[in-house]
């Protein structure tokens, strides 16, 4: 039994050597699906998909016709129909942004549910239109690709990937409960791993360990929500029963948008590839009018201020209180704005519909970045060392700013009750108290010195996929065990089982002994 | 109280950013303190060491005087008289040498466990001799090193990092009890992480299951005796209680001597770094006569056989088998061996003191390795792609060896009961049966086929610990938890007793209403 067992083990991985065989390093114009996610996540996965166009490959990326991030470059495109039109697209966003801005506090965690499940069914609507579009499934899947790329947060591209029996690689930040890593088997000790949105960092007080696991506890409840739908799509286009973590299982290589100058250190599986701060650029000279409009308040220098690239707008009085905080800095203010502005505008303001935000955070003067937290920013605030005011709306981005703020590199604002002195002092903080930028210059100088720049991680291991039809040899044993045998419940058991077993069977023994003995004294005693 | 715990959080890694401001990207001619171990360990890291040096660092290797493969080289060395002169060394590891050949299965348990017992005894009296040196102490903290570069088999390196307050690098391929990863705070589910000596791969029934859980538990007493003598040896010289893993949990980097073409994928701490395959070296051509000598037999190629640096003689009936095996085959053998020699010894055997290993198995022509299963010739073995018949003789050899066999690359053979029959059957299989070979050069293949070469992977994360004073963003916060908060057993505890409580309430308050009811229909009935 024991052979037989250890001849399936490594059944698996002998099955991927027989598979490897043909084409080890001969992936020069590989065939690469690539199936994006729309929206602030196509910007990094837009780095690697140019890059491994450039090595040569035929790069095919997939687009809903109902697009507004994903444009023609260096790859080819195949859109196809959506079963909504790129106005309704608009108009759901432009609604989130403003929901998200209009939230109060108190109302939010229903409100984001909503909105969370809304945009779940957006999800799952968008995958529909792909999978069910029979002639194009048909011809791609005629095209013999070597390897599915995609950003799992929507399930079309593994649902695609299992389809076409394709190894994927997996390009993500990180999913809502962790599903991610919890798919990948990752252990995720919640005593010093803080769950998505808790508020944790990794020292906990017993009360925040204890919320860490009742976030754990009620994730496994909630999450089924939304993965639930996942799984079902799922099981219902492959028609076998599966779950979205399942089918996250298989897994080949996932590229996280990780690094540890951000991320708390935790453990990582061997397919697990950290590539944060990929989309660190090297900065490009300014144009001639922002070179002069950033060098106008001389050696005080600049802000750049952005809230991503959904949030363009403010409400009218919200704003107010960041132009009247501006009015009162001696630096020039660089912000990417299209709502209202008023007439009595502070002329340090420079607004702009779009913004070089690498360009100017790597330009010497620049000596604060208004943030949201989203990642992107993030990383090119880190990659640049510029000291950061964030301001949080949704999602990770709590999170992202937490970690920064902890390390003594940004400071963190509300935006439901942010007010012109509150934006002031935090600036002046992180402008004038040098610890802010001696801190973030270091951790940039750590973020940076690493063996291989994450962008060539990212190409090499998807051509390593490509080169051997997968990565089963970084493949953990722990897919094919269950709950109760990964965490040995049925060993422990069965070892209290014996050990009850022998503490009864001693005791009997004592108690028939000791009545024997009783018994014969009593019976000299009669005697 | 938690805005506190944060501070905290992060307070360990603002100290490492305040330490490693001054000195970043400049270690060209850094200062690295080698403390090696002496043997077949020392194989490995001389190849890192060289490198260092060739990069331009100064690096001082310490070498006890009573050194059997630790010689001058591309580095300083400092030697240090030891308690036990080079003759009783010898005489120990010959001791050694004989009695793995000797035990019989039955006795080797016992017999092992006092070898270990012994060797522990020499490591400590070894370690002992450096640390208690005063003047030689004292001169190496004066020189003032940038880095401690040890293999943690031996305590001494991690005692004097400690008492030098040096950032520390382990070079190893791995501890018993696998204390190393669980100094490292590395998640081993006993469920499918086989541990070492267990004989279990990674996929398991429930009585291997139950055998790997039952070595943990065995482990933790029996490991206590070896490591429980390295603790009392630290604690007395840095005069703090300290134990060997709370010691070795300060390493900055984690050099591990692994590759998932040979160990089962598991998780992994993001402070190791896995370098396996370091020792794997171009192969250079042969001196004109063992050039004749390969290509003596034409196409039927030649059979390598080394059984380790420690063996090099076998008793004389157990070689009489191996000469008889050899007899029988059509290919020309190069054997490592200084025993004694029958007269009618074969005439395709070529007996040498010593074999160059690496250029041999990357000959075209080089058909089968017999091999003890160390990883140096392992990994030799590997990146040229040689089946193997492999002999283990003691440690880690077994696991070796049974990871090879189950990914059909070797035939694994018994010390004790070989004979030339069994031998002859191992060696016609891995050479006439194209399989191994097949699959050996795609497992080479896989071996070779990654970002960085291990040799610079190791140089990078060495100087940046030099550059960085450590790398203290790696550094996962299990470190701070003991064993009942790292797995929220306090948490689940409270949690269990809410739960109890709230139950045993709401029974009591059912009870109460039940008996109520009863009362007054009682009552009624009695009216």
């Amino acid at each position: 039994m024991g052979k037989l067992q250890s001849f399936t083990a490594s059944l698996g991985f002998l099955v991927f050597l027989g598979l490897a065989s043909s084409s080890i390093r001969s992936v020069e114009g590989g065939k690469i699906l690539v199936i994006p996610v729309d929206g602030s996540h196509w910007l990094s996965m837009k780095i690697l998909v140019e890059e491994l166009s450039r090595k040569g490959h035929e790069v095919v990326v997939l687009v809903p016709e109902a697009s507004f991030k994903i444009k023609d470059g260096d790859y080819i495109t195949q859109t196809f129909q959506t079963s909504y039109s790129k106005a309704e697209l608009e108009a759901i966003m432009e609604e989130m942004a403003e929901k998200i801005l209009k939230f109060s506090e108190s109302a939010s965690v229903l409100e984001h549910f909503r909105l969370h499940m809304n945009l779940t069914d957006l999800k799952v609507k968008s995958c529909e239109s792909l999978l069910y579009n029979e002639p194009l499934m048909k011809s791609l899947k005629e095209r013999g690709f070597d390897v599915v790329l995609t950003d799992p947060f929507l399930p079309c591209g593994p649902i695609v990937a299992d389809a076409f029996s394709l190894p994927v690689v997996y390009f993500l930040r990180g999913l809502t409960c962790m599903i991610d890593l919890e798919a990948a088997q990752c252990p995720l000790p919640p005593s010093y791993v803080p769950r998505l949105l808790s508020g944790n960092t990794d020292v906990m007080t017993f009360s925040q360990r204890f919320k860490n696991v009742a976030i754990v506890v009620l994730e496994s409840f909630l999450c089924r929500l939304n993965y639930g739908r996942y799984g079902e799509l799922a099981s219902r286009y492959l028609q076998r029963e599966t779950t979205y973590k399942q089918l996250l299982g298989h897994a080949a290589i996932w590229l996280l948008r990780y690094d540890y100058v951000h991320e708390y250190p935790r453990p990582l599986m061997p397919n697990i590839v950290t590539i944060g701060g990929i989309n660190c650029a090297k900065g490009k000279p300014l144009s001639a009018d922002l070179e002069e409009f950033v060098n106008g308040s001389g050696d005080h220098g600049f802000v750049v201020f952005t809230l991503g690239s959904m949030v363009s707008e403010l409400p009218e009085a919200k704003a107010r209180e960041f132009f009247e905080a501006f009015r009162q800095i001696p630096q020039r203010v660089l912000w990417r704005y299209t709502g209202v502005v008023p007439k009595d505008a502070p002329k340090n303001v420079k607004l702009m519909k779009w913004l070089p935000q690498n360009d100017l955070l790597a330009h010497p003067k620049a000596k604060a970045f208004i943030t949201h937290g989203g990642t992107h920013g993030l990383y090119e605030g880190l990659c640049n060392g510029v000291p950061m005011v964030m301001i949080p709306l949704f999602g990770d981005q709590g999170d992202n700013v937490q970690r920064m703020v902890v390390r003594g590199v940004a400071e963190s604002l509300n935006i439901f009750d942010i007010t012109s002195e509150k934006l002031l002092g935090a600036l002046r903080k992180v402008i004038n108290d040098k610890s802010y930028k001696e801190k973030m210059m270091k951790l940039s100088a750590i973020h940076k010195d690493r063996p291989v720049e994450p962008l060539d991680l990212a190409v090499f291991w998807t051509e390593f996929v490509m080169r051997h039809k997968g990565a089963q040899h970084l493949r953990p044993a722990a897919h094919d065990l269950n709950w109760v045998q990964y965490h040995s419940l049925d060993v422990i058991g069965f070892l209290f089982l014996v050990l009850v077993t022998f503490i009864c069977v001693m005791l009997k023994t004592c108690q028939f002994c000791f009545r024997r003995c009783c018994r014969s004294s009593n019976k000299k005693k009669k005697e």
